[in-house]
């Protein structure tokens, strides 16, 4: 397309007095090097209109400089396309990348791949995994786990996965949410949400926690299994919890969205929250603090998940043995559940 | 790193009695050809074994098989990352990509970038480029149409732009919603939103058009900005619209986030919704049936929406000229706007 002659990366490092490699870096503008020569083997770069062809560098450098990002995918709900918690904690992980010179490639669980190891790294697609989402047991997860493909999980532990998983202490989470509640006078709780998700499930055992160690009797806490939509929420609240009326007086739903059809049933049938119901989310979507009543919910850190997923995948890709984490989670207590006792 | 002689795409597709390009198709699930044929490529190339090198294809084939979809990027507010009803298209640009056999690339316009065709195409890392979001002018778009780069815009077209846009006929989502607060009784009217985008200033003109056909005096049809954020659109009712009481009657938000951020707002201030002030948003959010009252909305059609782009921007790839496509919107009226008259 040019009749120019085509510069080699050689001759832009050689014009700038660098390295081979450090000129590849300082065009992937790779914080590795310093400011200064980034700019200057760019801008020379830039005046013999010099072009990387990145499909002939990756086939050299065998990498593709791309992680892809596979976002388990809950079929039935769709919920991992349009729940806020989890495309907040995506925004994340793609900033980290761009700083770390990697593009992202996202993909869904509901490619019929059998193989990812095979699909993205044997293809050269992607140099590494970041597997994200609520999803039920993937067995596809546990496939690549006897591979030497680099990947990382965000989710739960259920017992010894052998792979590195980074989340919240989702169990902490359930106990502060229910400690709270009956810290509020609530003596007969509901947990509303799926616990053949691995987090969901630590959620609804953090509370059960809480329950035991103030003496309420586990036939008082009844579980509700919910999709993670508002809709669900909404829906399973106005066929199974109106029927226990009075008694009950508590809810931990598994998430804000659920919360918040929870909360929209509750107030259409004039049950007054929190006096007669306490109500606790789990995530703080943005949306939490805006509905009315505000909603009290137990926060994940986005922030420290998303950077903590790709710094642990990039120590995997360096050949060294990355970690399991699990983060703080904090209680936000707001109008849904704050009684005045 | 495997022992046995590679097969090449020649070796499957003699094997399976079909042409190269039908065997390349077929192992990329290409829906073009038909299922039997993909099925038993599939298997024979499982069979042996058989792993496509995208890399090495690509540098053959001149394409990588990638769409970098661009996420506009407003640095104060990070809407473009958190704004649901973005989010929403983002998941059908993934399926329909998908479907057509072709991977996603996410970016953000805040990589700093200069040239996106270079970054992009040049060095082969994507074939096409889709551009979502609400941005304010960004001068790389306007760049990108002085070349050959295969690109479509989400957005609306505010003048004759050059390239093709996809996007919500928003100037009539900005009629219907003024049309009903008229109808509801409204008489001062206040617009919330950024007239800087190109999609909210015909939002906001298509509540200017409904008034002046009614006999609105202008002056008594305010517009004050604010980000897209819950967050933005309570303090900003709490700082300008607090003062205006009780005159104003009507409020038409430029998204349900910054609408749910005032209703907050309006509710904490014992304002009665809908009869003291009727409130409308845009975009129908899955939260907006689901917050109290249930807020009344435009609807954008995301799943039309997202189609338009992968298909417009296939059929530019293909060599022929894409359309612009405006979307029809609709009006969903529930208990934020619905006065008993």
């Amino acid at each position: 397309m040019n009749d120019k002659k085509m510069m080699t990366l050689a001759d832009i490092a050689k014009l700038a007095g660098v390295s081979e490699s450090t000129a590849s870096r300082a065009l992937r503008n790779n914080p590795v090097i310093n400011q200064a020569t980034r700019e200057k083997v760019q801008q020379i770069a830039t005046e013999h209109q010099f072009k990387v062809n990145a499909t002939a560098r990756n086939l050299r450098t065998q990498k593709s400089y791309t992680i892809a990002v596979i976002i388990a995918f809950d079929a039935k709900t769709q919920q991992s396309v349009s729940d806020p918690f989890l495309l907040e904690l995506l925004g994340v992980i793609a900033d980290e990348l761009s700083l770390h010179g990697y593009d992202m490639l996202l993909s869904t669980s509901k490619r019929d791949d059998k193989d990812w190891g095979s699909y993205f790294l044997d293809s050269k697609r992607a140099d590494g995994l970041i597997i994200i989402g609520q999803g039920e047991h993937d067995p596809r997860v546990e496939a690549l786990a006897q591979t030497q493909v680099p990947f990382v999980v965000w989710g739960g532990r259920s017992g010894d996965e052998p792979y590195p998983i980074i989340g919240s202490d989702n169990r902490q989470g359930g106990r502060l949410a229910a400690e709270h509640l009956l810290a509020q006078g609530c003596r007969q709780l509901v947990f509303l949400g799926d616990i053949r998700h691995n987090e969901i499930e630590q959620r609804h055992l953090g509370m059960l926690d809480a329950c035991q160690a103030a003496g309420i009797a586990s036939d008082a806490v009844q579980q509700l299994s919910c999709d993670f939509t508002a809709q669900d929420g909404y829906l399973k609240t106005q066929q199974h919890l109106f029927a226990r009326l009075p008694e009950l007086d508590g809810i931990f739903a598994a998430s804000d969205a659920i919360a918040m059809g929870a909360m929209k049933a509750l107030l259409e049938h004039d049950i007054a929250i929190p006096q007669q119901i306490a109500l606790v989310g789990f995530d703080d979507i943005a949306m939490s603090a805006y509905c009315t009543p505000s909603l009290s919910t137990v926060k994940q850190n986005t922030q420290s998940g998303g950077k903590a997923l790709v710094n642990q995948l990039l120590t995997r890709m360096q050949g060294q043995q990355p970690l399991s984490e699990q983060l703080a989670v904090k209680l936000l207590c707001r109008q849904s559940s704050l009684r005045r006792l």
